[in-house]
């Protein structure tokens, strides 16, 4: 529209942004911009791994979840290899995947969760290489426990890796993550500093699992890919937790505020895990199209998931008061006009 | 060693930074690092574009140089394919080229030159689909003019693809770099922040080529890849071409200056059109290596090529004085020693 949004609402960014420990951190480290940033990323993984209580080896960081996901497609995918995710998940892995030759098969939400037992079934069905699975889920929000993923895990077939993507989890309630054995074959995880850490414009991701696993990725990364700066701030963030739980605690106010202006406007909302609610709009994804378009018409930024029936809601990232006022204030004016 | 490098001039960055304006505007754009990048580096794409007289659609942004070959080889080689670069030429090309599957086929330098008449006649011979080209070179910092690279490019077979890495080229006379038709489909071109702009840390390259090649980037690269601060950093250093004119002139005084402490050790330099120098230490491999070994445990980080005749020389970073000045005390001092 030419003009910037008055509020941002639809990126799953973090608005209230990094620790201020870790700004500074970023900014110090441009005095050392000229050097290339360290390929082994030792400090931050050294830490990532006393803060995870594995072993360095166990982890790898990359540019973003999204560039773990590619490096891992790679890893394992090969042209025609079949591999499982829910209708309406993360369409970046879907690229990634498709972009190696891999075939998707697509299991739909069930009860607007994405269902591991489920996408386990689907996998042993069609030999998959790998079963997609995020906890708690994009875009719905919603959770299940880490128990349950273990559970699951049982019946995942020889020769499937699981994809945990646990980018939210640090907004989840206590028990959202696996606890698992790290050189457990089975699974890798996948975690940000885009999210709880609100570093999304720095790029840094990192995947963890067992040794064997993470060895390969030394195979194919780039390994100079990490930005120098955003590897100091990165280290800083994990190094400020007080930080990490005051905004879980502010993220935590903003989606019960959503949920107060959602129930003004007479619709529902879902319950979140994470630093977005999706409000149910309670018809079809048409009309929730155009609840968004009138919003994003008046300056606020929102998404909505892709495909039905999970398109009748709408995705509100949280944010400081300031921005969910221009929803309250925005809403009630797209009904009227809508009718 | 367990100590920082008194002068760090072995890894080809550029001791004399970039520009001011670069650092303020990364460090200005961390009050935004909680949003993402913007995936098309649309501002940055837009600049380069002018800059260079082509269309933005003529210009990828990647994670570096480093980055933007590992997509240009998944984009063209497949398994068994053959690929031609010179012996002791970027290694960092040939490990993605292994990684998809490419058989490489090397070119020894002829005279201290990569010599792309001689790449292009052993493409001919094998089929090559890629062939690798550095002007100016690295490690030995030698180049050929831009009229030359496109007579010899007149043998290039078809359906070879020369990529020519231009990551050097702004420290290099005038007529370095090649005037091309931009939508010439025989040659894509890799330029980089990392160099001359100072910004190695910031992971900031693009490449240059004809818009269905550079098109074809969009299906596979990492769309959230880039640093935000690093887009808003390389913007603003491109914008001050008078610091990079600057550092430009301080590169060449500081060539100089190790061609003078080669000569006052006995020793001759070759002619280099980077920020390094090839300095000739007259003997074999075993002798450059204990030269370096010596310096290396006198705080003074340098590196050598990695093949014959090569590696009769060690490679020198240009820097300040300060940090030239510490060579210029190592060196006598190591020669002493090795007598």
């Amino acid at each position: 529209m030419g003009a910037p949004f008055k509020a941002r609402l639809g990126a799953n960014e973090n608005i209230f942004g990094p620790s201020p420990k870790a700004i500074a951190a970023m900014q110090h480290a441009m005095s050392g911009i000229w050097m290339y940033g360290d390929p082994e990323s030792y400090d931050l993984r050294h830490a990532l791994a006393g803060f995870h209580n594995v072993d360095p080896a166990n982890i790898v960081v990359g540019e973003g979840i999204d560039g773990l996901l590619g490096y891992l497609a790679r890893l394992v995918v090969e042209s025609g290899d079949a591999v499982v995710t829910s209708e309406g998940a993360y369409p970046t892995f879907n690229y990634h995947v498709a972009g190696y030759g891999g075939v998707l098969h697509k299991v739909p939400y069930n009860d607007d969760h994405e269902s591991l037992p489920a996408l386990i079934a689907k996998a042993a069905e069609v030999d998959a290489k790998l079963v997609y699975f995020a906890n708690p889920d994009n875009p719905m929000g919603t959770w299940v426990s880490g128990v349950s993923i273990m559970a699951a895990l049982e019946d995942l077939p020889e020769g499937t890796l699981l994809v945990l993507d646990e980018a939210y989890v640090e907004f989840a309630p206590e028990g959202t993550a696996v606890e698992v054995d790290i050189e457990d074959p089975r699974l890798i995880r996948m975690r940000t500093f885009s999210k709880a850490y609100g570093m999304a414009g720095a790029r840094v991701g990192y995947a963890m699992g067992a040794t064997d696993l993470i060895r390969n990725f030394e195979k194919i990364r780039n390994h100079f890919g990490m930005n120098r700066a955003a590897q100091a701030g990165a280290l800083a963030a994990l190094e400020d937790q007080s930080w990490l739980t005051e905004t879980c605690s502010k993220v935590s106010q903003a989606r019960a505020r959503i949920g107060q202006i959602a129930r003004d406007n007479g619709f529902r909302t879902l319950p979140s895990a994470t630093n977005f609610v999706a409000i149910d709009c309670g018809r079809d994804g048409a009309f929730a199209k155009s609840v968004l378009d009138g919003l994003v018409s008046r300056g606020v930024f929102v998404r909505m998931p892709f495909v039905a029936p999970q398109n009748r809601c709408i995705r509100v990232s949280c944010g400081p008061e300031d921005n969910l006022a221009l929803l309250a204030q925005a809403l009630p004016a797209v009904l009227a006009e809508l009718g």
